[in-house]
């Protein structure tokens, strides 16, 4: 069982991937180094603030805990002296950010229906906790949200490991086992994505 | 007078219209299935979620409502096959848009008074309600919300039926016929102002 | 001693300063009247807005005061009919946002501070209400945030001030005296690096 120490460090571990994700983004925009620690903090940060305000736990946890504001800033520090090198990990880091992916969707669902939301409302509330941060991410650097094109697959990930972990708890399943189960599902089929190409489908008649 | 499953189903009609105008723009941006359901579901939902989490009702009714989610998904499923057939329709639905933007104008102004807002701020989020769903559709699709140009009138309606509706609350009229009336004021100057392509003055010296 | 009668007023005062910039962002981008409203509230109230989102004070303060929003009507009234003359003036304009960036980093720590946040998370909530108001209007206007290139520092003064009062109150130093010096220090760094043309550095081997 993953005790809440371990969750507390996998938290940790995909607000990091996340903050990557963010601070490189800064890179390809050749932004400051203001911008970068503010795309790092809002990608790693934004779903879960997002998630808090819906749900209304205020302060949301970014604004209660100490790790969560200082380890972007960990991981802006690296790619900002270190870019060069991160941009040659970029899959490792995709990797990473699957996991985070996995990881977000699934303790936003559980937050969430813990807050008393429906399955239903609660699956909706995983999938923009798991996606919130990038979706900001791409709108403050000028960019439409790669998650609306979801190539390679990104939000229906998420969303299945958001089912699987409701269903789950609908049936009386708790714990760390199934927790990390409903997470390696959404990180599996992202990376599987990833590698063979997977995308959604398109309305009839619009081309690429 | 309007009982409240007739408004209920208002609302949802609202709803409806309001997706459709999302989802099609995601055809317009080529976006993938899943593109079209997360514009769909915010243009519906994201004037009310804001609203909400401004008077503290949270989790907003998008949180809450089964329809108010299932709705945008049936008008994506009804764009993403029978796309050409609906843009065919655009001056239908942009018919019906008017009719949600006198809706939302209206349950969007009285939700406010009830949380006890005074009544200049209670229309202020009566226009938010009305055309906030579309600046966060616009905004995800990478372009200026379409509402500061305000061609042919968009935010002016809105903002005529939350007045008038927040002056009939201040006079004591309540009710279904006085909540009908205020939407059809602000949907019929939304009609007119597409009918004969009005818009509103621009500062001395701004050429088109 | 500052009061609160003049506490308000100066409230009041970067509301205006920075209404008056949302506004010209409008005539900038050639939008009707209706837009120029829009972002004049915006830019001055949407950094209060998502603070007191945040700390969980809603309705914000920007939903209980006449002040706050009639100020940015009256800021669009100005540049609606004199912006050649008001962009003359730009260096004013500029001078004055900076003493509304360091009223804003102030106020919006010390009410963070009062809600109970640690001395970090206040440091970060300054910032936001400082220039979350200009990250809004920027989106809106379809471009990145100019506070993410920081060019003649923007955020890093906004930083500055929120520091030096988080700092003061941990030292249990409090009252108006203090207030001012915080914001004067942030005020008069934006005010150096504009004349001197300060900037924040870039990430290795990103070229300008």
């Amino acid at each position: 069982m993953i005790g809440p120490g371990a969750a507390g460090l996998l938290d940790l571990a995909g607000i990091f991937v996340f903050a990557v994700s963010g601070a490189l983004a800064a890179v390809r925009q050749r932004l400051d180094v203001v911008g970068m620690v503010v795309l790092a903090e809002i990608t790693a940060l934004g779903g879960g603030i997002l998630r808090d305000l819906v749900i209304g736990a205020v302060p949301p946890a970014a604004f209660t805990s100490l790790g969560y504001v200082l380890v972007p800033l960990g991981a802006s520090a690296l790619v900002f002296f270190w870019h060069p090198q991160v941009t040659r990990l970029l899959p490792a880091v995709l990797f990473f950010d699957a996991a985070g992916l996995g990881l977000f969707c699934v303790t936003g669902t559980v937050k969430a229906l813990d807050h008393g939301l429906s399955p239903l409302h609660a699956v909706l509330l995983g999938v923009v906790t798991a996606v919130g941060g990038g979706v900001l991410r791409d709108m403050l650097s000028g960019q439409i949200p790669s998650v609306l094109y979801d190539r390679q697959l990104y939000a229906l990930p998420a969303l299945l490991g958001a089912v699987v972990i409701a269903l789950a708890y609908e049936a009386d399943l708790h714990g760390g086992f199934v927790s990390a189960g409903a997470a390696l599902l959404a990180f599996g089929l992202r990376v599987l994505a990833l590698r063979y190409g997977w995308r959604t489908p398109r309305p009839r008649g619009v081309p690429d």
